[in-house]
């Protein structure tokens, strides 16, 4: 494939040498080595963060929130993410409840949740929204249900690593963010994931869980795993901190790019719903005029040798393995059948998004006849 | 400390510049790349065994078994064994019973097993027996609990790598032997585990798991989460790999003189229990005359520079953590207090155990006294 959907940047070998030898000097490969801690305090430093814990993937992440918050209530949460933001509850054998999203950012609306669980949401309760695409919750309508129904807020942040509001990171809203810091991530250890905890004491439980419970005098005090982040896994976080910043201005070139070249398609963008947002350039969705137009798009790059991926599609509430029955969610099935993410990837230059967009516009055109 | 508990092996650089190089070149740094696959393939070469697939750790391990298993019941486990074994289910949300153990092999006794819950066992439910110390279950007793009352076997197995029954891999025994491969075990990968499925059906499965439920054909068919090993863990295994034979050959040798050095102390030792089971050299294991020689013994190694670890007390089922209600597991309770694990790694010299023994056999002396 001439353009693949994502490709990960390169790792440096130099970098990565410095620090196998370090590794292999010390003999110290996980357990929280002292790359693992480098690694969180340079992140909690670049994000303006307290409180980040690393550990061994994204998913484990969402089900260290919610062991680490106490959740013994219902999970409220969005149909369009990656599958993740369920099954890693569904795993732990938690209900999931769907609700309905913004059309502007195609996130978890909490208007639309209020309005359809407010005879059932209470404190034991948790909502769980992803930060779709880097592009914003609205942080502030979850502020309100949570103080009107004492709900907590885990925000799925996988999305969202370089995502602002008001220049503050979005990582430090919520009860807890967690990521993913897997491959396919703008940054990240090739397996790996995080969590920002606005309590220090909910930090403190959950980097007691992530081994296995045990607390700094050796006693067995909690009920844990093992999610540690080896330092092998680190190693790769330190080496991609040094390019994240210039990663982070590439990326959202090529967006730029995309959305000039673009701009007179029949096509649409999702645009921060709010002047002090920015988006992290995660991804690089489109909105198509109909399922039949995404769908043809999408063979119709593939057979010129462009992947692209029909990110989120089903909706995560269609399948009865996540859903306890099926539910009418009107904008998320609207959407999610139009939605195509196209390449985006250190490694394209300019001139591949506008190849990339030219082949867009064409096909387009010849579909729409 | 002169001689720690434990000390990781050197990693070998120049292998895993190479791999490296590899990785690099390939831009493959997870999901089920070649060094996964050939790491597996070696594997099951090596044990002779089939259906083994590589996991992100121990623990998961445990808890793709029970998921691939569909275990709905009830879980019957040893109270004497690390709390991954037992926090992995409760994790998940399991009720665990625990049962007393077997004085030779201090391994889960099926008899008695039989003799405390025969009025509830049944086909819904699953037995995890661990290999303490690598020294091998009573298989045929555990065969004879799933003949009468169809219950699953899952055995932990992690450490067990090298144990085998009349020439044949003991991973082979029970629907599943899940096993860690962490820092710490014999062979390893840094973090991650494994598994041997007697069943290819339930491989398949576990293979899907392990990938967030996604089948080949891209569609999510089952609940699962992210537990892939990543290419740097598997270089690791496949570098290790190379000295393994040495390093369990160097391991035996080192146990064997232990127990010449250590004959004519006050203390036994574990011994298979069937001519045909060879135990993996993993830990080093002597039962002392009582906890007080155990504690004062432990006392005066550390106070000599030499580490010892008092593996695995207390009992998990003194924890109200793990156990709904204390139960009386009078063997468990009599051989828990008196173990101490001794040195064990291969950078020790067989002079090195000579001064370990002889601190031993003054410290048991003046105990004693």
């Amino acid at each position: 494939m001439k353009y693949p959907f994502y490709k990960p940047a390169e790792l440096n070998k130099s970098d990565l040498g410095h620090y196998l030898d370090g590794i292999i000097a010390r003999r110290h490969y996980t357990n929280n080595g002292p790359l693992v801690e480098e690694l969180q305090l340079k992140l909690e430093r670049r994000l303006g963060v307290k409180n980040l814990l690393l550990v061994s993937s994204g998913t484990v992440a969402l089900q260290i929130a919610c062991k680490a918050l106490q959740c013994e209530g219902d999970f409220y949460t969005t149909p369009l993410s990656f599958v993740a933001s369920s099954s890693a509850f569904k795993w732990l054998g938690k209900k999931l409840n769907y609700s309905d999203i913004d059309p502007r950012s195609l996130n978890l609306d909490p208007f639309q949740l209020e309005k359809r669980y407010s005879s059932k949401l209470n404190s034991a309760d948790v909502i769980v929204a992803t930060h779709l695409y880097g592009h914003a919750c609205d942080i502030d309508g979850f502020k309100g249900l949570q103080n009107r129904f004492g709900v907590k807020i885990i925000y799925d942040a996988s999305h969202a690593i370089a995502s602002s509001i008001s220049g503050k990171s979005i990582l430090s809203e919520g009860d807890i963010s967690a990521f993913s810091l897997h491959a396919t991530k703008l940054f990240h250890t090739v397996e790996g994931g995080g969590l920002v905890f606005k309590s220090r004491a909910c930090y403190e439980r959950a980097r007691k869980m992530i081994n296995f419970g045990i607390d700094q005098s050796g006693v067995i005090s909690d009920i844990g795993i093992n999610a540690k982040m080896s330092e092998l896994h680190a190693a790769v976080g330190l080496s991609g901190l040094r390019t994240l910043a210039d990663d982070v201005d590439k990326r959202s070139q090529l967006i730029d790019i995309y959305k000039a070249q673009l701009n007179s398609a029949k096509l649409s963008f999702i645009e921060p719903t709010d002047e002090g947002y920015v988006s992290s350039p995660s991804y690089m969705p489109i909105i198509l005029e109909s399922k039949k137009v995404r769908d043809a798009l999408y063979d119709g790059l593939f057979a010129e040798g462009i992947g692209s991926k029909k990110y989120f599609e089903p909706l995560l509430s269609k399948s009865d393995l996540f859903a306890d029955f099926q539910l009418s969610l009107p904008i998320a099935e609207q959407f999610d059948s139009r939605v195509l993410c196209l390449p985006l990837y250190v490694d394209l230059c300019p001139k591949d998004v506008c190849f990339i967009c030219d082949a867009i516009k064409k096909l387009i055109g010849q579909i729409s006849h």
